[in-house]
C-alpha cells in the first residue's frame, strides 16, 4: 500500500527550535511516503476568529519555516488549507453522521475550552467543537494512512478513524483508517525555563540571525546556586543543559562533567551551545534565502495547492458517488 | 436597494398541491426581485444521511416541479446547493464565531430532534445542530435581503440576522439583515383528512395526470354523516370543501349552499373540483413537458449554477478580504 502522509500546523507565528524536532520527522517521511503538508489557516480561526490581523503574514512565515527546515517541494505538496474548499465540503458531509457526543468527549475539547476561556477567549462556538471534524476531513481527503502527531493529538486521530469507519460502513469503502506516526520529541523549555510562548518572548525562532541566537543563549537561565564561576554547577536545573541534551548530545557528558567540577564557566558553556545551534540553523538560513528570492515560496504554495487540489477533487468524486450525490 | 431573494426546498420527493401555494409566491417575487431558488440537497442529508438512494432522482423531480410551477430560468437562478461549494466554506467560517447556545436554542431544533427521534432517526449529530448555520450561509452568500418563509422558519431567519450582525461587527459590513416575506398559506389536508405525507399516499402531486387527479379527488373523505345523496351535508367537516376554499374560491358559496340543502351529490361535487384542479395544473403540465424535452431542465440547472457561482464567489472574495484571509 502506498504510504500517504498528512500533517499541518496553524499559522500563529514564527516557528522555533521546539518545532524543528517535529519538522525533522516530516522531512524524513518525505523519503518513504507521499506527503501533504498543510498550513492550517482555518484551524487558526477556531481560536483566533476575533483577531485575524496576522494570519496572512503568519502563513508566509510558516511556509518559509517549513521550506527552510527541509520540506522539499519536489517531494511534498505544501499548501494552504483554505485554498482547498473541498476540506470544508467533506467536513460538512462528515458532520451529517457524526454524533455530537463523539466531539464532546474529545479530551482536548473541554481542557482547551477552559484553558483558553481563562485567557478571555469564548470558545463555546460551533467551529471550536467541530475542530476535530475538520481535522478528519483534512486527513481523509488525501486518504492519508500515516499522520505524524504528538501524544496529545492521539484522541483526534482516533476520532478520524471512527469517522472513516462510519463513512465506509454507511456508504462503502473510501477511506483508510490512518495510523499515528508518534513523534516523541522532548519538551523544550523557553530560554527563561518557562513554557515556550510567543507572549513570553522566550523562544529561539528558526529564522533568528546568528547574533539573535547568541544573544538568546546568553540570556538563558542557569543554575541559580552557581553564583561564582568557581562554584560547581547543577546541570539538572540548567536550561542550557537541556538544550545541550537536545541539540548537542555528543557533547553532553563532557560539558556535564565540566559544569559539576566548575571546569567551565557558564559564559563559555553558552558560547559553545550558541555556536552549535547556529551550525544547525545555518542550512535553514541558506534555504530560507533561496526560497525568499523572487518570492519563490509563493510559486511553491501554488504548485502545492494544485497537487492537493487534484487529490482532493479525486477523493470527493468518489465520496459523492458513494453517497449517491451529484 | 436591489431586492434579492433566496429560498429553497429539500429534495425529498414530488411536490404536491400544498407546495403550489408557496411556489406561487416565489413566482410573483420574480417580478420585483433578483431570485435565487435552491434545491437544498445538503439540507436533505441532515435528516436523511442514512438513506441517500433517492436524492438524485428527487433533485430532478424538484427542478421540474419548480419549472412547471413557473420559476422562470430567464429571471431566476435555479440551482443545486451542493454545486456551490462556497456555501460550505461560508458555513465553516460562520461556525467559528457562532455560539453553540444560539444553535441549541432554535425552537425547531429540539422539537424536530425529538419528533424524528421517535421515528427512529438519530439526529444528535453535528450536522443537524448546524442546520440553521448552513441556512444562514445559503441566504447571506447571495446577500439576499428577502426570504420567503413560513412562520415556523422565522426563528431560523432571526438567527441568520444575528449571524449577519456578528460578522459585520467583527470584520466589517458585508451582509444585509434579511427580512422575511411571510407567506400565510392555508394548511391543506391530505385527501384522507390527515396531514399530507408521502407515507400516507394522501397527496395530490403537481405532476399527477388528469386521471390521477380525478381518482384522488374521487377518493377524498367527505362528511361521514351524509350517507345518502338526499341527506344534507356539512361542508365544515368535508375535505372536498377545504379544497374548494383553496382552489375554487369563486365557487365556494354556491357549492356550500348546494351541499347543505342536498342540492348536489358528492360525486358531482368532486367532479367539478377535479375539473378545476386539472385546469390549474394544465399549464404546469405543459411547462413540464417543455422542460423535459431533451432534458432541458439540466441545462437550466447548469445555467443557474453558473449565475449562483458568480454571485457566491464575489461575496466570498469580500468575506475573505474583510476577514483578512487569503
Amino acid at each position: 500500500m502506498e504510504k500517504i502522509v498528512l500533517s499541518g500546523m496553524r499559522p500563529t507565528g514564527r516557528l522555533h527550535l521546539g518545532h524543528l524536532l517535529v519538522l525533522e520527522n516530516w522531512v524524513k517521511l518525505q523519503e518513504e511516503a507521499k506527503c501533504f503538508y498543510m498550513i492550517a489557516d482555518w484551524h487558526a480561526l477556531t481560536t483566533e476568529y476575533e483577531n485575524t490581523d496576522e494570519v496572512l503574514q503568519n502563513i508566509e512565515y510558516l511556509a518559509l519555516d517549513f521550506l527552510a527546515a527541509g520540506i522539499d517541494p519536489e517531494k511534498s505538496a505544501l499548501f494552504v488549507q483554505s485554498e482547498i474548499k473541498e476540506h470544508a465540503e467533506l467536513a460538512l458531509l462528515f458532520g451529517m453522521f457524526t454524533p455530537l457526543s463523539w466531539l464532546e468527549r474529545v479530551p482536548t475539547y473541554k481542557d482547551q475550552k477552559e484553558k483558553l476561556g481563562e485567557m478571555g477567549k469564548d470558545l463555546n462556538t460551533y467551529g471550536f467543537l467541530g475542530y476535530p471534524l475538520l481535522q478528519a476531513a483534512d486527513i481523509l481527503i488525501y486518504r492519508a494512512n500515516l499522520v505524524p502527531v504528538g501524544e496529545d493529538q492521539l484522541p483526534h486521530l482516533e476520532l478520524t478513524r471512527e469517522i472513516a469507519r462510519r463513512f465506509n460502513y454507511l456508504y462503502g469503502s473510501v477511506f483508510p483508517e490512518p495510523q499515528a506516526v508518534l513523534h516523541t520529541v522532548p519538551l523544550l523549555p523557553g530560554i527563561d525555563g518557562r513554557k515556550m510562548s510567543k507572549s513570553y518572548k522566550n523562544e529561539i525562532a528558526l529564522s533568528s540571525t546568528p547574533e539573535e541566537v547568541s544573544e538568546q543563549v546568553r540570556n538563558m537561565i542557569t543554575d541559580p546556586a552557581r553564583v561564582r564561576k568557581t562554584d560547581p554547577g547543577h546541570p539538572e536545573v540548567c536550561v542550557v543543559h537541556t538544550y545541550y541534551q537536545v541539540f548537542y548530545p555528543e557533547k553532553v557528558a563532557e560539558i556535564e562533567e565540566q559544569c559539576r567540577t566548575a571546569g567551565i564557566g557558564c559564559v563559555a558553556c553558552k558560547k559553545q551551545l550558541a555556536v552549535k545551534i547556529n551550525e544547525i540553523l545555518e542550512p535553514l538560513r541558506e534555504r530560507r534565502q533561496e526560497f525568499l528570492k523572487g518570492k519563490k515560496y509563493l510559486e511553491i504554495l501554488a504548485e502545492g495547492q494544485a497537487k492537493a487540489s487534484r487529490a482532493a477533487k479525486e477523493t470527493m468524486m468518489e465520496v459523492r458517488e458513494k453517497m449517491k450525490l451529484r
